[in-house]
């Protein structure tokens, strides 16, 4: 039903090579819930500068800024949040009267998880990934104060350049090593993926480990998940990231910060 | 509630200077009524150039061109339909997997009642305006045969060019014209105009015609309409205009016709 729609209804959105639906189930399912006179849609594209462009012109209120224009998209906003300039990666615009602002909620969501699970600063962890997720994590462990942590990816140029970034170790494979944290940040295990059985950690590193976070967005079950669940792990997923970074921006868009009772229905019709 | 909506949902929208919510409430509505996973929205812009590539790179279907764009979206758009081309002047823009084809839906409404009121062509008429509705007047009347018309504009250049184009004549005021077809293309009579209160044409005229069509589109009842209903005259009616060229968009964009019954219940909603 749209018919309540009008021209002053306020738009937000999301760009991307390939949309999911969650973002459009989750924010409008919030608007409805709140009585807010917004409307979100998901858009496909393959021209980001056209894209900003009209986000400019029609007065879009704040976008979404998925794969591949996460990097590509910062010359093309006015300003960066501390927390996309961490990461030289974008994930959400805001449009206040013209003025483009760019953040990261998937930085602040990792964040607000290891405060939330009071993970230990003090513990050891292995990082493993050199992407863009991984970027985040690595800048996220590193601002609540992780000193002991290392990369494991294989590409070694873009993992080398990573850990010397934030000040942490690097290693090809995960070999022999240890860790009490353990965080898998490349597709291994996700829907789609070539190796979606795939374990991202071996079940020896696990049982050494107290805390695991698949950063990982969907299933929310991963191999992974499901591995550290059986041996009663600590877990983190990769769905509770992406339900903090959209509410993030819900509550960069409107202003308003919806209880958590609400928010996890929202996250949870979001995904079904 | 716009929970339904989702990545795949199809968006047309609109572009003003200053947008009503006629289209953003007629066309949801039928999306409603037929169960259409489509999405309207009236944006206002002042940056015709960012909004059009806005709607190449977000894939929008259908754009409604507004005031003041009508002409300045000519150069950006892939192709003009004969509607647009006989007036340089654009109000639809459909956008087919990337290539812009422009209409002018004013224009085909307008000849459409005439065929519909089945107005003689033999009868002379006088049409006062000179802006892009007296064009697509105009144009209107002479694709359906009438010969014998004069424009009346102020604007002389204006006036003597619009008759000049169309084969009519031209005069800078009624005087003592008598026409059985009275036409107004200007903004007298119109909610919100200074002349508000103004007779498009004298109650002298009014009483010596058969036909008076009043294309201004919003109040439905304008004082010329008023005063021709008085005098039982056949009237015609800026709001038919508006419904009809609201329709033939939604055609364009969706491919399909709504019944007679369904199409006036969304103008009556979308007035409302």
């Amino acid at each position: 039903m749209t018919r309540h729609l009008n021209k002053d209804t306020i738009v937000c959105m999301s760009l991307s090579a390939r949309p999911s639906n969650f973002g459009t189930r989750f924010h409008n399912y919030l608007y409805d819930a709140l009585d807010l006179d917004y409307l979100y849609k998901a858009f496909a594209t393959d021209d980001i500068h056209g894209a900003i462009a009209g986000v400019r012109a029609l007065r879009i209120r704040g976008c979404a800024i998925s794969m591949p224009f996460k990097e590509a998209v910062i010359p093309l906003v006015d300003e960066l949040d501390a927390s996309a300039r961490v990461i030289d990666s974008v994930n959400t615009v805001v449009n206040s009267d013209g003025y483009l602002k760019a953040y990261n909620t998937d930085y602040l969501a990792i964040y607000q998880l290891l405060e939330q699970y009071a993970v230990n600063p003090e513990l050891p962890f292995i990082l493993q990934g050199s992407g863009g997720m991984a970027k985040a994590v690595a800048a996220a462990f590193q601002a609540r104060g992780f000193r002991n942590g290392t990369i494991v990816a294989r590409n070694a140029a873009r993992g080398q350049a990573l850990a010397a970034q934030y000040g942490y170790q690097w290693a090809a494979g995960c070999g022999d090593l240890r860790a009490a944290i353990l965080v898998n940040a490349t597709p291994l295990g996700m829907a789609g993926a070539v190796e979606a059985s795939q374990l991202a950690f071996s079940e020896q590193l696990i049982h050494s480990a107290e805390v695991v976070f698949d950063v990982v967005a969907m299933p929310a079950r991963t191999p992974l998940i499901e591995a550290a669940q059986r041996q009663n792990k600590c877990v983190i997923t990769g769905a509770e990231v992406f339900a903090i970074q959209a509410v993030e921006q819900f509550v960069l868009y409107t202003g308003i910060r919806p209880q958590e009772d609400l928010f996890q229905a929202a996250a949870a019709y979001a995904r079904g």
